[in-house]
């Protein structure tokens, strides 16, 4: 047997029925390329410039509301619009159709200076709350088959504003990477009579090696299967296909691991850590999908320090993703990281 | 009829089987996010420090040898090894196995100071003819099913050092980018018995809106389902398996649209433009592949100037990618773009 803590193997994604290539050996590899720049800022609670603060105007002219809760609006540069008829093009080679749908921007907090590891954990369940609220009304229209929440922190990751806050884009069609966990999900319905991810679970449980943090109702690991090296995945250890059916005590457990593992995230090169996070649920196309069971996976672009990030470019552009650190690694870099933010500690 | 240069819609790649959403009225959005740093630099033509220069010790002891010409050697942190014994691991629903290749590394030039637009013709031909020797004998191997060619250029796509050069990652089991392409292609094939890119570049050269450059054998566009804003694909007009078949004024023309192509991109924002590039061929594997047809493609991350990028983040992470500018605009712009690099017109 090949050890594949030494040498480059090929990972299967049960979600998706891609693969990683995994290097564990090209750690080694000197670092001569590009490095971030740090910015260590002390935001106020406050900023008079920021489009998200409440009372303040935004582009468009719209003012927003003088919040102290989590609070949504829907995007005023929106990607997606609502009442675009469905059209469709076919000439030759070339088809398109078009697409409509609601873009919404979900501010976490009214305080500029913060971020969701060190939110409160109630503050944080109000965020979980608000989600709810917003993917039971956009589920309910008959045009929105799908609901993508997610969050894009930090400068690296495109963030255009510190003042935490996250998005949610819901559409007519089903976007291709939910497709794909559409398909093996119901699969392994089909052949099992259980929940593929829910099993999934259960057998990182046993092995340990790959969790990071736990609590009753909630797990966080690496999967076996990462991409990017640091990423993370939580899940309900009870299936459920979305949000809306987690109850009162879940969902505080669910605030509580998202705090857990950003924590852990900034305590790891002591910064604010970027990353992309978001929530893949079920469809919301009036099909039963009994097979799902939503998870929600972070996506952050470091690598070896707070100034060096993983390029996906070339070959994992052209060919197929490629990790070099492997997940068993990184869990246990964040495992061992402690569960207080720095910044309490200094 | 929706109008699809102001509404959002979603454009069909027939090469991979997937979408891309375009949202064109969203680029009257203004950006407040990260500005990237422009670093122009003057390289001199020897650089005594850079381990990629004639002659120059490389980091691990090798010494480089004092090429004249188009240079290859064996990545010294290889992603990828030969020699790993195929092992296939399974337990529950954890699943591997082992990945065996090489990874080489391509200089383009012993001079430091160049990249490919400001090179002569008659030395991009020398690189095609590298690369033609290269895919060659990694083909002859029996464990070598797929060759993957690329270059990243530029910081900005993870790209340590500044000498020109590329990368070839050639492995057993053929990437997952690649397998959507075979299925397509071989589909079509199957069904028409032609090829669905030659077919396709008939269609874009009657139509001509997305063409951008043109010669007798080799064309460049951007395609209909374009991801990256100004994402272009060159590609042979007479159907090619892969670049061993073309033929010396063949090779030339190739050599001239690689040429063309680059200069219209430094001209666009009057910098060194950062992209990261691969070809595409038929896989190795010893299968008649009759339904392929090489083509190169470049995605630039580049979007509204030198310094702001297109971020592929949340959204796209997590549903499907998403684009502002559509295919057409970036066409118009590229096409309209002068053919003789910045630097002689100063
Ligand atoms: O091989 P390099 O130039 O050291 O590394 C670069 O290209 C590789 C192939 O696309 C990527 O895996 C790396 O993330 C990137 O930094
Ligand atoms: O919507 P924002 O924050 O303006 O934009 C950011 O997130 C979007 C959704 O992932 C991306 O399409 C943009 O490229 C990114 O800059």
């Amino acid at each position: 047997m090949v050890d594949f803590n030494d040498n480059s193997h090929r990972r299967y994604n049960i979600l998706t029925g891609e693969w990683v290539l995994v290097s564990p050996h090209r750690t080694k590899r000197p670092w001569q390329g590009k490095e971030e720049k740090i910015v260590r800022e002390i935001r106020p609670s406050y900023n008079a410039k920021c489009y998200l603060c409440p009372g303040n105007e935004r582009a468009g002219g719209h003012i927003n509301e003088d919040y102290t809760k989590p609070w949504s609006f829907v995007n005023d540069f929106a990607a997606l619009k609502k009442d675009v008829p469905l059209s469709k093009f076919k000439s030759g080679l070339l088809k398109a159709e078009s697409e409509s749908g609601i873009c919404k921007v979900v501010c976490f907090s009214p305080d500029h200076s913060l971020t969701l590891p060190v939110m409160r954990v109630e503050a944080i369940d109000d965020v979980i709350a608000l989600w709810q609220k917003e993917f039971k009304k956009l589920s309910d229209k008959a045009d929105i088959n799908h609901i993508q929440i997610f969050e894009n922190k930090g400068d690296l990751m495109g963030c255009s504003n510190p003042h935490p806050h996250g998005q949610i884009w819901a559409q007519r069609t089903i976007p291709q990477e939910v497709a794909k966990k559409n398909k093996q999900l119901r699969e392994y319905w089909q052949n099992n009579h259980s929940s593929l991810l829910g099993d999934y679970i259960k057998e990182e449980q046993e092995l340990k090696e790959r969790v990071i943090s736990e609590n009753e109702n909630f797990i966080a690991l690496v999967p076996y299967w990462a991409v990017w090296p640091y990423e993370v995945m939580i899940a309900p250890k009870k299936q459920h296909r979305n949000i809306l059916t987690l109850n009162s005590e879940e969902r505080l457990d669910y605030a509580r691991i998202i705090k857990a593992v950003t924590i852990k995230y900034d305590n790891l090169f002591k910064i604010s850590f970027p990353y992309s996070s978001g929530i893949h649920q079920a469809p919301t196309d009036g099909q039963d999908w009994e097979s799902w069971h939503f998870h929600m996976s972070f996506y952050p672009p470091l690598l070896r320090s707070a100034t060096v990030k993983k390029f996906m470019v070339g070959y994992e552009m052209f060919a197929t993703p490629q990790r070099d650190i492997t997940a068993e690694m990184a869990a246990e870099t964040l495992r061992n990281l402690s569960d207080i933010h720095y910044s309490n500690l200094q």
